[in-house]
C-alpha cells in the first residue's frame, strides 16, 4: 500500500468484507459490533443516494455502500482527524463512488440539497451529553455533544426525498427517545430489531428503520441474539461477519 | 346464586382465579386473554387508589384488585350495559372493594380527583376509528369510537399522582402511537414487554408500565410467548392462568 496513507498511531484493520480495509487510531474512536449490524440491517439498491450521517472513520458508509454497489454515497463527519483517517480508507480501497463531508451534519442538506436523498445511515452518539466537558473524539463519537437524536431527525427530514428511509443503530434503553424523535420529525418508523448480547439478558441495541411520509405502523423482525450462552458467536452474527458457519 | 344477577342472554364464565366469576354476554364482547396478561403483567398493592379504565365486564379491575388484595378500586366503563353487568359481577364475588363508574372516561378525574391516584390499568381499543358507522357494543369496546390513546393518555395523566403508575395492554404493530402519546403526556413509558402467539412469529401484543413524571430510559422484560411451537400453552402462560405446569 501507499505508505503515506497510515499516520502515526493508526493501524489498517480488516472489515472481514470483500476485502475492505479501514483506517483506525490505535488510541482513538474504533468501530464495534454495532456498525456492522447497521449496515447489514440497513437496505438499499444501486441507484440511490446514500448518505451516512456520524459517519466517523466510514465503516458503515463502507459496508453498506459496497455491499449494495451505491454508486453515490457520502460519509458526513464533523471531526477534521476521523474525516481524515476516512477520506485515506477509501483511497486505499479504491473506493471512488464514496466522498467525504467533512461538515457538521445540520449543513448536509445544503451541500446535497433538500429532499436529495434515497437513504441514510446512521450509528449516533448514544448517550446523552450530562455534564461532560471532555471533547476528545471518543466522548464527541459517544456523546450528544456535537448533534442530538432530534437535530440528526430534523436533518434527515430536510435530506429524504417523500418515501426515503433512515436506518439507525441505537441504545435499547433509549427506544421512546428514537420513535418519539423519529416520529415528531415525520420519520415514521416502519421496523424494528431488538438486539440482545445473549438470550435472557436485557437487550443493549435496537435497529430501526423509518420512512418519510409513511403510515403509521411499525413491523418487528426476531429478535437478534449476538452470543450463544457458551460466550461464542451465534450463528447469525457468524452471517452477518460473513463468516463460515 | 341470586337468579336476579344473570340476565337473558348472559353467561357466568369461571376467571381461573380464586373461585372468581364474570358475568358476560353471549353475544357481545367477551374478555380475551390480553386482559389476562394486564392483570398479570400491572403491579400494585393493598393501599393503591386503584382504577381500571374501558373496563367492559370488569374482568381486569376484578383479577387485579383481587390478586393484590385493593382496598379502594374504580372500574371506569362508558357502556351502560357493560357497566351494569360489571356491577352484578361484583356483587355476585362479593367484591365491595370495587366500584363502577358508568361514565366518558375524560370524567374520571371529576369524580374521583386531580392527582388522587397510584395505578391505572387499560385495555384499551386497539384499533382506529376509521370509517365505521358501527355503534355496536363489540365495535366500541374494539374501535377508537368514545375514546382514543390520546385521550386515555391525557385522563391518566389528570388522574395519576407525581409517581403514579400506568399499566397498558395494546397491540404491537401500534407501538409507536403508544410510546409517543404516553411521552408526550408526561407519562414516561418505563417497561415494555413484547408478546409473541408464538416463537418466530410477529408479535400480535405489547405490555406496557409508564411512570408519571419518572426519568427517560426503558428497561425490557424477556418476550413473552403465548404458545408453543405445537399449539399447546407455553409454561408461562399456564402460569399466569394459574394453572398447573
Amino acid at each position: 500500500m501507499n505508505k503515506n496513507l497510515l499516520k502515526e498511531n493508526e493501524s489498517l484493520d480488516d472489515l472481514e468484507c470483500k476485502g475492505l480495509k479501514l483506517i483506525q487510531n490505535k488510541n482513538g474512536y474504533k468501530f464495534s459490533t454495532d456498525s456492522v449490524l447497521l449496515a447489514n440491517f440497513a437496505k438499499g439498491k444501486q441507484t440511490d443516494r446514500y448518505v451516512d450521517l456520524c459517519s466517523g472513520s466510514g465503516v458503515v458508509a463502507i459496508l453498506f455502500a459496497c455491499k449494495n454497489n451505491i454508486k453515490e454515497a457520502y460519509a458526513v463527519e464533523i471531526q477534521g482527524d476521523l474525516a481524515d483517517m476516512c477520506r485515506r480508507s477509501l483511497e486505499y480501497n479504491n473506493l471512488e463512488n464514496i466522498k467525504v463531508l467533512n461538515i457538521d451534519l445540520s449543513k448536509t442538506h445544503e451541500v446535497l440539497g433538500n429532499e436529495s436523498v434515497d437513504v441514510v445511515t446512521i450509528n449516533p452518539p448514544y448517550n446523552e451529553q450530562g455534564k461532560t466537558s471532555n471533547m476528545s473524539q471518543i466522548a464527541m463519537a459517544t456523546h450528544e455533544i456535537s448533534t442530538n437524536l432530534n437535530e440528526i431527525c430534523m436533518e434527515c427530514f430536510k435530506l429524504l426525498k417523500f418515501g426515503g428511509k433512515i436506518f439507525m443503530i441505537h441504545r435499547a434503553d433509549r427506544l421512546v427517545d428514537i420513535l418519539f424523535c423519529l416520529r415528531q420529525n415525520k420519520l415514521e418508523p416502519k421496523v424494528i430489531r431488538i438486539v440482545y448480547p445473549k438470550a435472557n439478558k436485557q437487550p443493549n441495541l435496537v435497529l430501526i428503520e423509518a420512512k418519510k411520509g409513511a403510515k403509521k405502523g411499525i413491523k418487528f423482525i426476531d429478535p437478534l441474539i449476538i452470543t450463544n450462552d457458551d460466550g461464542s458467536e451465534s450463528d447469525e452474527t457468524k452471517k452477518i461477519y460473513n463468516r463460515n458457519i
